[in-house]
């Protein structure tokens, strides 16, 4: 049985109910984002699901704690309730940036551990992981405050694995010094909730958003990573998530079928 | 006395000489680049460095070990003679990325430890230090596989600190979770080789490169860094160097004017 999942945000602009039929043909499963579940109803898309057989893999995304307030965490309440709907286990968490005009990264990243203070709970009574994403530094200022999946782990450590874990993406941390003792070390304490993966490839683009490889054409070692999750004793899904320009300029079910492809080539 | 030095890359397209009067009629040091200074004449800078009095508080740059092979370690050691002739005892080394098509991170790293181990001595007896310049992890693939200043530290532990020691750049390291205890460890271990400062803003632009915001624009807490590394025992020139497209395209005496208030502004 293949672990690949595909992430909707591969072929953003593809029709979910597209996307969700190509993964039930390819026997795979899916990561969903909340907008489009939003746009496509979140009822049909149950039903979809429930028709096809399709796995949701995680629910992208919660987060965004340090510059959202209150109103951030009844939104994140809500993610946890769709992706318990969904029928997931996994909600990814980006954690925010830095609020406009502040300098204070150490009061974002308190927000971020008092925003999983009030969610913890919630989400294991809904059965859903909190899955804290470190997102690359390159980041830090204006998207996640967390930069690290040592970081990520100690956010993680005042809760059980159940309610928060973390994210491990090979894009955001391929490039750490202490990345294999990081993996280790998450394996050890329970908290890999995802395993997700991209390539780095350089020139970034303008705003570095989307310049995320396709599989195989960049520099991370992408099997070498997939041992130490695989040793770390993390057995679920892997899902392809790449926010690339150039991917979503074409046709979905052709950067599907390049990334399964891609995917059986370089990493499964 | 200000600590002050400005970095001829923040005013890349000005004359050398102008920069080095700029620079003496202000009162503080100047960091020099190997191009420019082999563009104006090494016997001509040096003379007009003893004509101003001007001093150089660093020579950038050395290093890219990963893909020069042999060739790289006898540019190096002219680096260190160049450096030793112009009277700065600090060479800024960038370790270089990974070579074309290569994975092996580690591999690359483990060629900048055989090459501080050749050079060490030969700065050592130079009366140069070479400060390896822990690099933005945005750069890990394609300029400098050394990423965190705990990583440059490591990399210099086997060496004295007169030979081998760090340099702090804000923009690079800002980010880095563990930046306090690393400036603090850089202290303790006597290998704070030049402090930088440049800002962190948002977006980048294409190819990350130039992008370096000038003091005070961006969201790097200048002053709380700046006393962590007075206080981990510090007390040499603080370098501004800015890679910047919209800086570079104005006059340089104007750029020069900006930044030394900025300086004062937000970090002196």
């Amino acid at each position: 049985m293949t672990r690949l999942s595909f992430n909707h945000a591969t072929a953003k602009f593809w029709d979910q109910g597209e996307v969700i039929e190509a993964c039930a043909r390819e026997g795979i499963g899916i990561g969903l984002w909340r907008e489009p579940v939003a746009e496509y109803g979140i009822d049909r898309t149950i039903a979809k699901l429930k028709e096809t057989g399709v796995p949701v893999t995680t629910l992208c995304r919660g987060g965004f704690f340090t510059t959202g307030g209150r109103e951030s965490i009844e939104d994140n309440r809500r993610a946890i309730d769709e992706a318990r709907a969904l029928g997931t286990k996994v909600l990814v968490l980006v954690s925010g940036g830095l609020p406009e005009g502040s300098r204070d990264i150490d009061g974002a990243r308190a927000k971020v551990a008092d925003a999983l203070a009030e969610l913890a709970p919630y989400a294991g009574d809904a059965g859903v992981t909190l899955a804290i994403e470190p997102l690359h530094p390159m980041f830090a200022s204006d998207r996640c405050v967390v930069s690290t999946l040592d970081q990520a782990l100690d956010l993680a450590a005042p809760f059980p694995a159940a309610q928060v874990g973390a994210a491990v993406d090979t894009y955001h941390i391929w490039w750490d010094p202490n990345l294999y003792a990081a993996i280790a070390r998450a394996g050890t304490e329970g908290r890999i909730a995802t395993f997700q993966v991209a390539d780095w490839t350089t020139p970034l683009p303008a705003g570095v958003l989307t310049g995320r490889g396709q599989l195989g054409t960049g520099c991370v070692e992408m099997r070498r990573i997939k041992a130490a999750v695989d040793a770390a004793g993390y057995d679920g899904p892997i899902e392809v998530e790449l926010f690339n320009d150039e991917l979503w300029a074409r046709p979905g079910r052709e950067v599907f079928a390049e990334t399964v492809a891609a995917y059986e080539e370089h990493v499964g």
